[in-house]
């Protein structure tokens, strides 16, 4: 899978793009990173990017020019049988979800656009993006860390990225419900102890515990995950007992 | 402000951290960045920081001792007058949010702490953390990412940070509303135009253009944002015709 970035911060990307499990994923050849300085492409001799918006008020518009320039320049140059998919970071976008970061590791190549200042010009957004996307209700600097979330997101579902198949099916938000918790050594850590039943090596016990403990979780923390969940009997005993309890 | 990151990736914050507005942010002195490799606390010989699970399972689980010892030698430096916030990054945490980015930001010394693997042991969540962030619903490869954007969200809120005073309270979140759109020069590119009335020099038409099209966007794409918003009698015009349109 191969993505391009356009963004006026390339710097911001290295360190991001070169640890951990998306460097090993380059070592593999899953995925192929490129960044380009959309300013590269300003046809104006200042190299100037942004410009002031019509009617007025604070801030500075992000042009149509050198982002439609440097969209169609990597659509050409990548030769892809398949038409990238072009994405625009921004708080007006879909909020980004596993859904969509599942979506999205089906393509073969992807765009993504970064933005910074007070906005896009709203003809990128709607006649060049394919995809709005959003990484939550916040207020960023730019577009930089959302597209870094995206990649990553991406790349750990790829086929061959992470060692061991299994180990992304079990993470919150792909089994719908919050991680139980977890323990490791030492049994006890300056008086703080590891529940008995997880030393107990009765592992139905265990699976009990944990399916139990994760029904918790997500039923104090995110009430809203279990509406479309279906429960078991038991799952729904525990709840109803919780909720008598309140 | 002083941020204190515990991650076993540092490189991974340098490109982000000396860019941009975390850039300008350091050099005006409005905060200082820290990071820190939770693995040169581990007192093994190994300087292991990770460990099988108690019960069996998939993964590796973070110990407590590096942590712990990472985070009270973080505290006992800084000398802060108040205690530390620690703020763990885990996908089973409150989401983060322009709200929760405004309270951090009246603190003066955060710890962030960055997972990895299949998670924390228990204790590090329930005795150590003040506070669990997730970013949102979607399975990142560590908290490296998630830590950043706090950092980044935050940093922009501090006073002086932000060039113009002004710029951050109209962005989308904390208007409650999403921005209505941009547009900046060419009035024509390639045959795609420039509304009219952006260009009329009515002021009045302009304004009412700009709320008129920030709540529809908000109507199509985000409605759970209007459940709480206080509407003028125009603005619940235009939704109701907006909703017999459909």
């Amino acid at each position: 899978m191969k993505f391009d970035i356009l963004t006026l911060f390339p710097e911001m990307f290295s360190g991001v793009l070169h640890s951990s499990i998306l460097k090993k994923a380059q070592e593999k050849g899953a995925v192929s990173f490129s960044v380009t300085d959309f300013r590269d492409y300003a046809e104006n001799k200042h190299r100037r990017v942004d410009d002031y918006p019509y009617g007025g008020g604070a801030g500075m518009v992000l042009a149509p020019q050198p982002i439609f320039d440097a969209a169609a320049a990597i659509s050409e140059k990548r030769e892809s049988a398949k038409k990238p998919r072009i994405v625009l970071m921004c708080p007006q976008g879909e909020r980004f979800s596993q859904k969509k970061a599942e979506e999205l590791a089906r393509e073969d190549h992807l765009i993504i656009i970064c933005g910074h200042y007070e906005g896009y010009d709203e003809r990128i957004r709607q006649h060049l993006a394919t995809d709005e996307i959003s990484i939550g209700d916040y207020v960023l600097t730019g577009g930089e860390l959302g597209a870094m979330v995206v990649v990553d997101a991406v790349t750990r579902l790829l086929p061959e990225v992470l060692g061991n198949e299994e180990s992304h099916k079990q993470d919150s938000f792909s089994t719908g419900m919050l991680e139980h918790p977890h323990y490791t050594r030492p049994a006890d850590f300056r008086g703080l102890k590891v529940p008995d039943v997880l030393q107990s090596g009765n592992h139905a016990l265990i699976e009990e515990w944990r399916n139990k403990e994760s029904l918790k979780r997500t039923y104090e923390r995110r009430p809203d995950l279990l509406a479309d969940k279906q429960l078991s009997d038991k799952e729904k005993d525990w709840l109803s007992k919780w909720k008598k309890d309140e």
